[in-house]
Parts: structure tokens; C-alpha cells; sequence
């Protein structure tokens, strides 16, 4: 058993809690103390006969050396200072997604912990999840064949703040999966974006995002916060077979159809195209039922020790924003179809 | 009762076995004749010990004066030829769906039912489903309240055909049933059509139909040929309720939740927006499981002895037919938002 | 193609009609005739433009030549005197489950076909559901490994009638489905019956029959009409594998769990057993949605022509009849585990 | 805010650490101490970083005066014994269900607990799901009519202890879910089971309990160890509702089904009852995904200021055994339906 990592949890809001608990029951980890503005909510998540610390200055906490590592959950304006503090301070860093609020705050990150040999991490949490794992390793091993499309849907209750849109409030879920499991992370010919804000909230209330793939494929979004009611499906169209994901079914999350379509030939006649059909059993893969945060704070020390990138580095939590940021623009040009060089373009011009 | 009115089908191919089942079911009806170029298949669909005729001329089926009607269930290249020419010689006229592969046609199609004081009805058939049915009531009367959004999924095995597309084979469901369900019909702001054909296909197999609506709501459709696994979900939001429809639920095909999404005064500190949120039950009316073609003809005979128009009209048949054009349009230039007046200025310049 | 067999239906009742029906469609039969005492009942499942005939008496029916069969789907009372009356006039005879309301009938139903070399088959409808054949299927090659337990539960909206309790109505359906998949037959070491009637129909409306099996193994199902909502599931428990089958579940209706329980040596502490579980991937066999009458009429015409015993012949029928009677003589003997020497040295005493 | 109450918890096997957690997070508790033959399994329910202490006495732990309540979390057989040392050093004691493995202990500490003006509480923890709650609210208010029957299936993965079968280890949920939401409590007429073991473990693995109840109702229970696909479904037949309780759909777990049916004048012709069916809509309640251990830890504390008895108390644990003890003796007869009396009978005779 290695020692333990002493890590520091900043933010103690929404997110925070998860992130501390987890820490704590970690093998790998010693909590040592939870930082927040507001001491009350902070003590709140350290609990009764506890000697987890209590701190509300990060200016303090950075500064301790017996701290190695922390954990940012604070809002996405902050990370980039946060970070870029932290590992000037020479801490390993876990950042929540996305990774920033803007690309150039991100690049910096990125690149002042290559500069300072620390390890800079974005918690895509759902990259830890046995249901991801699994689709990453069906794709890897060619289980599915060529990926044919990938259409995620993710209505959720939202909590609507005035600075981010539907986009960069749920949409990062599922970039952040796509990136995970498409060989080569994800990287779009283009982005467009339509977006729709029916109750007056001043930014995207339902947002479509569509990106076009290298090969024809097809990869969708749909993210939307005016239903309370969940829905949070994923389906993985491959050449070979089709993969259907409903979190929401924790019997039988992941279910693989052992179908494709092909096309063949053209036929003489040419009033039909030959396209075969073959339809075969379906097939649940048994996963554990694991929390997902566990698998990612063990990958963080994972990474720490040995050394080595994590799963889900700053390069992923880029090509996340990346995207975002695209799809952002393509909303004030009426959905209009964006690529890096169009936008780059649009920049200059 | 009624004498029953006489009836013709035409084509005797995927579709129009279950017209002729539906005709002979049914007590306003008398089915004469099925008419094929192909004698075997129309025979087929006739059966044993039935004195149903059997024709294979359909100048000679619309020469006859023992024939009231015509229900058309050929490929929709025909559907304008054969619906003039049955129009012509006095017959009213059930036409599948699309109306026609082109406005031109649909147009005449119209005009020439209106001259003639025909009927002229297209089969729409999910409009005659008690789902539907239910859905445009609960509309109607306000239980969703305002809508805010709608978004269709149409995953689906698709037998692929030359010269149509996933938009023109599948779409034609949700865009009736938009149609159907929205007060004043489908008449969107703008058509965005996205599409991929990553089997190399000849014409997009995956497709998303992004429809803005009066009052910032969004109505969004996805059809897809690729893969065998069938998803047919419809998600209707309102201010008051949200409807959830999975067709491939038999015991709980629609669902109403009492949930809603309202925007209140803006909070002094503008931090978050002042959304908030409703949870209440859910619900799931009792609604008979009848084959929505019994309740199509029974319309299609109503609405000739009343001498009305059917639910379901050539206008109807038109709007859908307005949209899927705009759709191919948009197609063809990356996606981007159409609408009927830059159509028209694109054909005129 | 073989000459079609000539087969008249007895009955316009709740069932008639669909054995009609699927008569008509099949190319192994031509339905001449459809015998009800209510002549109009009658015609209504003929249709109009049709030449099958309508015929009012049984015995007009079975004294004419032109009929090689007949299909009784009549009152279980009335199932006997007219099976036999079919097979002295030299007719092939498919009856509706029960074989008959009593044993004495049904043996001499069996004893008579043998004399005069004619099938004698059930309806066990459920037989020839594609389910059922891959169950079937699955438990003689071992799939499953031994059987352990089987438990049925059939929550069905039920037409009460006053001479036919729960167990008659609803379980013929389960246990001729246990005779089916059992290698060897449904041949239970006793049966326990505990029935309720909590609305004082007169008669159990609800009930629960315990069937222990050889080897250890039980089958258990639970009949019970006092509730519309349905519920359709049975689990077959293997020491390989597990198999559900809810017949609700369109999408998927089978599914066998590659899991397994089994027992090892004793532990040496004898604190626990050593039961170890084996947790393994869920599988869903793609099975086609055919209609099982389909099947069944195909079968009984099959067993015609190679003059071979019927998948569901009479002493299939039989082995149902005599459970069900065992249960009847359980319920008045507060539950008490019935075996056939227990009935009969009862019966004797 | 009361003061918090002082607890320490008894046993860190398989159910004491989720007691642990719950009164660690609640504002009414105070964890003191954690107790365990086995110091390190008690240690890691601590956690790092804790001053909750670690003991390994019982006897020094009830000598303390600093705790006012003891949970006891260990096999059955010890609960009566270390329940009554509990008592007679003043504490208040939560036990796990079942109360006891034996009437005599059970009883024995229901009298202490009222000599000793202590709170006894079993720890039944399916009645504090929001779930039970609101089907007890339901059947007390009228909602479904009278009850009819009650359907209770539990097949579960069950670790095999030699000297606990399958009714004791499982059956004890299903029958406190009874006693809770049966107006009176659970007091069956009389209790009937069969069991099985197809493996050869020594006891029965799968297992079936009927109780007939006052009024003709029936409740009937299914218990099963030996498939590791798991089924918790519960079905509340009453005369004017039926209630689904299926606990593995989280998005739905209860529905109620607005269906009745009712027995009316007896039909002239006799020919079939004159029951109605009702057919109507279906409804879901909102309600909240709360863990039932943190209202049950909350129960506790309140019963304990209130001085009075709580929900479940031990007069509920005592009902709950009777019906198991007289299962085993049913067990032994081959099923016979077994009373109160027919056990005293028997063991005085």
C-alpha cells in the first residue's frame, strides 16, 4: 500500500460534497481539509468528530506543504485563476467540467502544468462510469464496427444561471463522453448549434448540437433543461451493432443489438438499394453497479504516482471546450455550420 | 345505418393489404375491387371463397360507376397521376403519404378535389391513433400549456429506396402528427435539416429536422434508417405539463407529467435566474389499444357523406409536403435555416 | 403444395372468430364453415363478400362429407359430447383448452381418437408462441441446466362465469405451458391449491397452485382475475441460468441471465453455506412476433397429413385436466397437498 | 434544536455500517461509538480522521453513561440476549428485524422495554420508504377501497446461512410491509407455506407464505435465494384501485391503477357473474428518493423525546415472528394452513 495523498477540496456547493466524500473513502487519499467562502457550508460537509479541516482562504490553503493535490468545484469563471494558483504552488490539480469558461484561460492551464510537471485533471465524471467504460472498450476492440452515429439525449432538471446556456450547463456530459470513447477523442469537421429559450430566460432553454464526423459519420446532442422529466439515452450506431444506453434503467443499462445494416452491390434495376438488414439476439452486459467518483479519484492518484497523464486530461477537457465554444458562435449565426478555420476567420475578419 | 360506400384500393404492396383489411372490416364499407399490375399479389391480398374483384387496369377500375372511392397506395411518384385521373372520373380519394413527391403535384392535387367537390383525404395514419387523438385534445384544451418544445425520434428499419431519403420515407409520420397536434397546423418559422449517409448510401440514412415555431418554441425531429433497434418517442413540453409518448410501451404508451418550468422576476443579485420548478405526479390516461386504420376509414366515409373535409386533408397533406421540400433544400446547403420566402427568392434569383 | 384440408369452425364465440381467421389465411386449410346456434354471430365472422358457409346445426355439420376437420371453440362443458360425436363421424377435431370439464370425458375423447385413428389436438395457444418454442428449446439442450423452480403469474382481466373459478379459467394457460417446456410432461409429485374470494363471486377469484417437481424442484403459479391491470411473467430458475419472460415486453420479451447459483462443499466452519453465485451478462434472443394461431392451425395440419400426434395432442390436454381437478379437491381440503393416489384413495374411501 | 442524542452502534457486518452512516449525518444523533468483536472491520466503519471511538465489549459499552441508545446490528440469535442487557442498563434499543429468532426471547423483550420505560424499535426499514409510506396513507384514507389480496415477490440474492432459511432471511421485508400498511396490523386468519431446495442446502431456498386474511383477502409472499436476477414487485389489489409497487423502477416505482372491479345483482340467466370492471386511468405519485434509514434513524430520536412508541416497534417485530414461527411449523406438515391455535394445540398435544 502507497501512503496515502493529502488532497484539499475548494468549493463546497453543489459538487463539492461528492467530491469530499469520495476522497475520503478512498484508499488513496487523506481528506485534509474542505475550503469555502462560506465556513458554515463548509463545516457542514466535514461533519461531526472529525479532524478534516476547515479553511476559507485558498491564498492559505495553497500555501501549506501538506497539501498535495487539490480539488477545484467552484464555479467555471474561477478555474482558470484557481488552477494556474494551485500549480504555481506546485499542487497536483482535479478541475470540475468544464475545464474553464473560455479557451484562452484553458490553454494556460494545460500549459503551466506541462511547465510545472503536475498533473492537471478535468472531472468527466461520467468517463468513470462501468456503462462508458464498456462502450469505450466496444468501440476500441471493433465490437461495433465502424461508429455509423452517436445521438445523445439529455433532458434534466437544470438550475438556470443567467451566464451559461443549456449548452455549456449539460452539454459537456456528453461532448465529454463522445471524446472519451471515439478512437482519436473528438474531433468534428464542424459544429452547428440551434437553440431555442421558449420562457424568456435570456439564453438557451433547449439545445441541438450536430457534428459532422470524419467518414460521414454523425454525432448529435440533445440537451434541454424545460423538463423535469429524465431522459438520458445514448445510441452508438456502428456497422456492426447498435448500442443502446438509458441510464435511467439501472436493471439493464447497456444493451448491445447484435444487428447492422450493410450495403451491398447496387441492384440492376436500380429501384431498390442493397442494403441488408441483420437481426440478431440483443445482449446486456453485466456491469458492477460503482460509483463513478470512486473510479476517478483513484485515477487521479493513479496518475500522480506513476506519473503519467490521466484519462481525463486538460487536452480532453480542451477539445470539450472547443467544441462549446464553436457551438456558441454557430448560435449567432442562425445554426450555420462552424469550423475551427471558419471561426478563426470570422476572428480575423 | 348507412349504405355502405364502394371502395377500390390501389397497389398491392407494404401498405395496401391493410387498407383492404381495414375496408372489409369495416360497416361503411363495401371494398369492390384491389387493383395491382401484378394479378398474383392483388389476388393474394383478395384471399380464398371471396368474391372481391381482382383488376389489373386502373383505367378500367376508374371507368366503373359501382365505385364511389379510391384509396391510392402506390409510390408516391404516382400518387399526383393516379389522384387526378381517379378526381377526374368522380372518385373521392384516400392517398397514403407523402401526398406527392412534389409541390407541383400536391398543389393540383388540391385544386383539382376542390372543383370536383371530392374529398380528398391523405392517410396520415398516426393521426387516427387514440395516442394522437389524445395528445391534440390535451393541447387543445390547455393541460400542457403553452408549448414550448417538441422533439420526435423515429429510429426505425427503413427498407432504402433510391430516390428518397431517411426525411422523405420517415419524416412524413412526425410532421403529420406535428400537423395534427399543434393548434393551426405545422406552419414552422424555418426549416434546418442536418444529415449523414456514412454507408455511402447515395442520400442521407441519419437526419435531424430542426423547426423553430411562433413564440421561441422548437420542434425537432430525428429519423434514422440505420439501425434495427426501434426507438419511437415523442417528448411534448409545456408550461404546465410535460407529455412523454414511447410507442414501444404497450402498458403505458403516454405519459403526463404535472411538472412545469416558470420564470419569475428577476433576482436582485442576478446570479441565478428566477426559474422554478414544479414536481407533481405523473399520469397515464386509459386509452383503448384500436388499430388506428378502422378509425382512418370510418373518418375517410364520414367525411363524404357530410360532404366536409377529413381531418386530414390535401392541405394537411400539403404542409407536410412544404416542410420536407424545405428540408432537401437546406440539405444541400449545409444546414442552413430556410424558410418559404428564401426559398421562393433562391428560385427566383 | 399439398390439396388444403376442408375444416369447419364450432363456435362464434370469444375464440372462434380468431381460429377462423387464421384458418382463412393459412395455405394448409380451407375454412368451409362456421357453426353457431346464433346465426347472425355467426355470419358476422364470415364478412360480407364471402362464400365460407354458415351453418346452425352440429349435427347437419358433421354428417357432410366435404369437411376433414373441425375446431371446437365451444363452452369446456360442451367439449366432450361434441368432440366425440366429431371423431364417430370420422372428423379430425382441435378443441379449445380445457380438453374437457371433466376426466371422464377427456379419457374417452383420447380412448375414441385412437379407435378411429383421427388427431385429437389442444389449442394450447401459448405452445406455438415463439416463446414458448425457445424456452422449450433452451431447457432441453441444457441451456439452463436443471430447473429449479418455475414460477408463473398470469394478472389477467377474466370474464367470470358461475360454474368456472380462477384456476379453470386462467391456468390451463400455465400449466399447459410447464407440460410443454418440462422434459417429460407436466407430472407434478402432488398439487396444493389456496384460492380467495374476497367479493363473493362464489368461487376463488384469485388463486395460488403449488406444484412440487421431482428432484426438489416446485412450480408455483398465481391465477388471479380481480385485478384489469396485467401482469404476464414467468421466471424458469436453472442451476445454469435464469430465463424471465414477461410477455409485456414486446421489445423484449425473453431474457436468460448467464447466472447461476451452486452449492460446494460443506464450509468447515458451518457458519454458512457455500453457495457461490456466478454473475453474468444478460442475453435477449431475437425471436419473430408471429402470431402463435398461425403456428397451431399449421401444426394440427402437419399432424394431419404425416398421421403423427399433434405438439399439444390429447394427452397433453390430459395432464393439465388432471392438475387442475387435484387443485379443485385441494381448495376443499384447505390447501392440503393432493397427489393422484391421495384423490383416488379418497375418492375410494 | 434538541440536544443531539448519544448512540453507540452494535455490530459492523453487513447492515451496521449503513446505520453508522445514517446517525453520523443526522442532526438528531450523535455516533459515540462503534462496536465490534472485530476491532479492525469496526475501525473502517470509523474511517480515518474520526474521533467516533471503537469498542470491543459490549458489557463496557453498556456499563457507559454517555450513551443513551444502543442499534444492534448482529445475527438473530443474539438479538434477545444483548437487547435485555441493553434494556436493564437503561438504554434505548433499536434492533435489526428480525426482532429475534424465537417467541419467547421476542416477548420477553417487548416486557422489559415496558418495565424499563426504554423505547424498543425494530429496525423494519421498508416502512420508512416514501414508497410504504404512501401506500399505508392510501389503504388508511380509502384511496383503493377494501383490499382484496396482496402479491409480494422478493427474489434477491440471499447469502445462505445453515441455520436460516429463505423465509427467515427474506420473507421478514415482505411481512413488516404488511403489518405497516394492513389497517390493525398484520394478524392472518392463518399461514400456509411451501418450500423448496432443489440444490440441496439443508433448507428451503425458494419459498411461498399465504395468508388468508379477515373479509375472503388473501396476502401471499414469494421469497427466493436461488436466482440472482432480482424481482421486488408488490401488487395491492382493493376494490376500487390496484397498486404496483415495482421497486427496481426508479422512475416509476408505484403506480396506481384507477380500476375496480365489483360484484353486482346476480344475472337472471345465472349464466356469468355480474362483475364490472372499471377501466381507467393510471397515476404515479411524486415522491422523493430519500434513504428510509435516515427517517428511520429520525423515528427513533423522536419516539425517544416523545416517549412513545415508534412506528415499528416491538409489538410489529412480534407479529412478523409469529407469522414466521408459524410458517415453520407449516413447513413441517406439508403446507397445511396453520393458526395460533392449531400450533398451541399441537405442541400441547
Amino acid at each position: 500500500m502507497n501512503e496515502q495523498l493529502r488532497v484539499a477540496v475548494i468549493g463546497a456547493g453543489y459538487w463539492g460534497p461528492n467530491l469530499a466524500r469520495n476522497f475520503r473513502s478512498s484508499p488513496d487519499w487523506d481528506l485534509v481539509a474542505v475550503c469555502d467562502l462560506d465556513e458554515a457550508r463548509a463545516r457542514k460537509v466535514v461533519g461531526a468528530r472529525s479532524t478534516v479541516e476547515v479553511v476559507t482562504s485558498t491564498v492559505d490553503l495553497l500555501a501549506r506543504d501538506d497539501i498535495d493535490a487539490v480539488a477545484i468545484a467552484t464555479p467555471a469563471r474561477t478555474h482558470a485563476s484557481l488552477a494556474l494558483a494551485a500549480l504555481d504552488a506546485g499542487k497536483h490539480v482535479l478541475v470540475e467540467k468544464p475545464i474553464a469558461d473560455h479557451g484562452t484561460g484553458a490553454r494556460a492551464m494545460v500549459a503551466r502544468a506541462a511547465e510545472a510537471d503536475r498533473v492537471l485533471m478535468v472531472d468527466h465524471t461520467f468517463c468513470y462510469t462501468p456503462q462508458v467504460l464498456a462502450i469505450r472498450d466496444m468501440i476500441a476492440d471493433g465490437s461495433l464496427g465502424e461508429i455509423l452515429f452517436v445521438d445523445s439525449v439529455r433532458i434534466n432538471l437544470g438550475i438556470v444561471q443567467p451566464d451559461v446556456d443549456v449548452f455549456w450547463d449539460l452539454a459537456p456530459h456528453d461532448l465529454s463522453i463522445l471524446d472519451f470513447i471515439l478512437p482519436g477523442g473528438l474531433v468534428p469537421l464542424g459544429v452547428a448549434a440551434q437553440g431555442a429559450d421558449p420562457i424568456g430566460a435570456g439564453q438557451s432553454c433547449v439545445g441541438y448540437l450536430t457534428l459532422p464526423l470524419a467518414g460521414g459519420a454523425i454525432a448529435h446532442v440533445h440537451v434541454n433543461w424545460l423538463s423535469p422529466t429524465k431522459i438520458r439515452q445514448m445510441v452508438v450506431g456502428g456497422s456492426k451493432r447498435t448500442l443502446v444506453w438509458d441510464d435511467l434503467s439501472p436493471q439493464q443499462r447497456l444493451t448491445v443489438y447484435d444487428r447492422g445494416v450493410e450495403l451491398g452491390q447496387p441492384l440492376p434495376d436500380r429501384t431498390t438499394a442493397n442494403i441488408s438488414y441483420r437481426l440478431g439476439d440483443a445482449w446486456a452486459p453485466a456491469l458492477p453497479e460503482k460509483e463513478a467518483l470512486g473510479a476517478m479519484v483513484a485515477e487521479f492518484a493513479a496518475s500522480i504516482r506513476e506519473r503519467r497523464a490521466p484519462r481525463t486530461d486538460g487536452h480532453a477537457g480542451l477539445r470539450v471546450l472547443d467544441v462549446l465554444e464553436l457551438a456558441s458562435r454557430s448560435l449567432t449565426q442562425g445554426g450555420r455550420l462552424m469550423t475551427a478555420a471558419s471561426a478563426t476567420l470570422e476572428t480575423v475578419g
